[in-house]
């Protein structure tokens, strides 16, 4: 995992935006990864973050994938995965 | 709208799947557009169909943005969307 990379989970959603506002501090991009329902919270914070906090920051790059894990009763099932590069403009 | 645009909501996944293949049939490509908690449903549509049902589908681009909705109170209060472009080579 870089160090630049947000792992965006089920905390509020600011938690996120702060945690990729403060990245931006000593990184020029930022990349935001989450799985399954977190993805649309991935979303929400890239939206947040490019309209209210670091304006000069675009979308650079989104990635979708799948990946399979398994479940706490050892079955193994597919998993949604989000990739979401923002990129300040220097 | 646009004629190959299959709206995801709330219903479970394999009806978007399914609305989305069919689309394939007359379209080389096809958008799906998703708001809020159905992002994440979106990404899920767009893996299954790419993975299981039409594997020559690749994605085109992935597009997000935010809208202003109003809310049952009457308030305004931001959404995020996503837009993603399945694209079959021919």
């Amino acid at each position: 995992m870089e160090e630049n990379t947000v792992l965006i989970g089920s905390k509020p959603v600011m938690n996120y935006v702060l945690a990729v506002v403060t990245q931006f501090n000593d990184n020029d991009h930022v990349i935001l990864r989450a799985r399954g329902r977190a993805i649309s919270r991935a979303v929400d914070t890239a939206e947040i973050v490019r309209n209210s906090f670091v304006q000069d920051a675009e979308v650079a790059d989104i990635h979708i994938s799948t990946e399979e894990v398994e479940n706490y009763n050892g079955e193994k099932t597919n998993v949604s995965i989000i990739q979401i590069t923002l990129e300040k403009s220097i």
